[in-house]
């Protein structure tokens, strides 16, 4: 399956996607959630605003009334041609009123709510005036599961995603990485993925030597150097989904410090796929991974979570972090990716997405995560 | 001035809107202000997240603290690395520790603060929890000046924005129109802001024949036509500015409804410009422009509000809308916008920045407002 073969979403499929988070709110004693623009409404409908801005859109997703998409008027017509708000009732509301009140129409004071976590503060601020009655909780929160089980056809996208980062990851190994800069090398990974259909590159991270030692470091201006250990890390979307990986790749032969940390850390994720199957909690997934790096002497070195969920966005719930006792269900999509981060020297990472399956696990990114040597 | 010779703003400018905005606060009868990463955060310290995700990043500007920004632990060497948080106080949090315990820890229970309009309701919520006592409220509502009233660094970089702007639309009235799909067009706006300048393309509008008629069409397939009136709408971020205007074109000799037309938005724009000045209300602005469109027996076609504020965003406060009593200052930046939109045929918009002067206004975008016609 590739980008061209990947089949849009219907109205169908929409459609069903609402009736399921209707019934998920009802099970977890909420009245309905309420949907702003961002990933949570793209899954819903299709839908996607040209911009995020302060004029208030929102989907009411409620036991007790049809699905009811609130737009600005002039937004209007852009809302009604997405395939899923075929399957919704529209309310417009025109500058200069009140869009709370036109949303406090379709919903009901003294109702408990699940709100997107990133619908702006200004709105959460405006529905709580207008309905002060109401509670409002974060999707995170109490449906945390809202996007996390993924169904076949989400599963297909994903994995047409992670196929293509694995084709990207092993062409890169043939561009030269000494003598040029990261940047360089990182314009290669997005070029890489959009050639295997990525219709959007979201970070390509290119650590080299101690830059790989900050694991939010993007790639900058430092010319790569024979010798140095760099972490690659990068994702976007194609068809919609997902794909993140990461392999740290060396510069001419290693040193015997960074075979021993990159040996400890693909087998700590060699640890923390083996511990997915169903029911175990995202918690004991990041312990197990963790486990391996603490008892080889590196526990303060690793530095995040062990993972994060990935979908209709390239980070999402369930978070694989100490403290997440929810348990695994078939379906669920995610990052293993335990690394070491030794200040001022090098950094280590190596990240698979994998997915839940019935009785244990499937990696969707499967190149090889022994220590390769570049050029 | 060119986006080359632009000095970025240093440790001492963001100290400066610092205390600026603690001073502001105290005023309006707030303990403080809470800002989440984007514009507000740009503007305030010149940090810009990699990405904005549910890990909590909070600025607090508090009267009996110094500024402490709240940071996760593996963003803080990019937080550290930006200009303005040499001026603040830094706070990290680790991954499955409790962000909001964190920033609790540099808050007040009881006190009352306004938070960024685009805060995530996540963590709105998980304050609103963690200090139950406190009260929140959006800038917009209660601090909408906050970054309203631009300092003469600023209005310098927002001048040479629209100056960019300018020389680009002076420029795409000699490429080719007719045969060409919009989406070519807008590629053309887009090359042009970026080569005079612009580091950050926004929008690229154009609506050519009844796509015109949608305010907010971007550019599609179409294939303009001979004889297609067409509104262009651009702009993007120069030096961390924005640029934004509109200007609507004849391909070919227009006929006498798009002449007619026209004019009636060119004189409704004049009339809103004319309106400018220190003290007048946002909405007499509005007025203004709206009056000269009804008076034409338009009023129904004028669909939006006649403008909105710009600064490190291309769409912020002031909103020059009906009911905003905000009294302008020199010094605030914003667009006159007014539209005529015929459903089904074609619409006509005309739009310039300007800035409040101490007597009157300035338009920061000059071009000749008059029908052009192209080829």
């Amino acid at each position: 399956m590739t980008a061209t073969t990947i089949a849009p979403f219907t109205r169908d499929d929409y459609a069903a996607r609402m009736a399921r988070v209707v019934a998920d709110a009802g099970a977890a004693g909420l009245d309905g959630v309420l949907v702003t623009p961002g990933p949570d409404l793209v899954w819903l409908t299709g839908y996607q605003p040209t911009a995020i801005t302060e004029r208030l859109t929102l989907l009411a997703l409620t036991a007790d009334r049809e699905p009811t998409l609130v737009v600005p008027r002039l937004e209007r017509p852009d809302a009604e041609g997405a395939a899923g708000t075929a399957a919704t009732a529209v309310v417009d509301w025109v500058d200069g009123a009140d869009p709370y009140a036109a949303a406090g129409a379709v919903l009901r004071d003294g109702a408990r709510y699940a709100v997107s976590d990133s619908a702006w503060a200004l709105h959460l601020l405006g529905l709580q005036a207008a309905l002060p009655r109401t509670s409002y909780h974060a999707v995170t929160d109490r449906l945390p599961m809202l996007r996390a089980v993924k169904d076949p056809d989400e599963l297909a996208r994903l994995a047409a995603a992670g196929a293509a980062a694995d084709a990207t990851y092993e062409q890169v190994l043939h561009v030269p990485f000494a003598g040029r800069r990261e940047t360089d090398v990182a314009a290669d990974l997005a070029d890489l993925l959009r050639e295997h259909g990525h219709e959007q590159v979201d970070f390509t991270v290119v650590g080299s030597g101690p830059n790989g030692a900050n694991p939010h470091h993007e790639a900058g201006d430092r010319v790569i150097e024979d010798g140095d250990c760099v972490v690659l890390d990068f994702g976007g979307l194609l068809a919609g989904y997902g794909s993140d990986t990461s392999r740290t790749v060396s510069v001419g032969e290693p040193g015997p410090e960074v075979r021993e940390v990159h040996e400890v850390v693909r087998r700590a994720q060699q640890a923390g796929v083996d511990a997915v199957r169903p029911g175990v909690a995202c918690q004991d997934v990041d312990r197990a991974a963790r486990a391996v790096i603490a008892d080889a002497g590196y526990g303060e070195r690793f530095i995040h979570r062990t993972g994060h969920g990935i979908g209709v966005t390239t980070h999402e719930p369930p978070y694989v972090v100490e403290g997440e006792e929810l348990p695994l269900v078939p379906g669920m999509c995610f990052s293993v990716e335990p690394g070491v981060y030794l200040p001022g020297r090098f950094g280590v990472r190596i990240e698979d997405i994998v997915t839940v399956t019935a009785d244990g696990v499937r990696r969707l990114n499967t190149t090889s995560r022994e220590l390769r040597v570049v050029g």
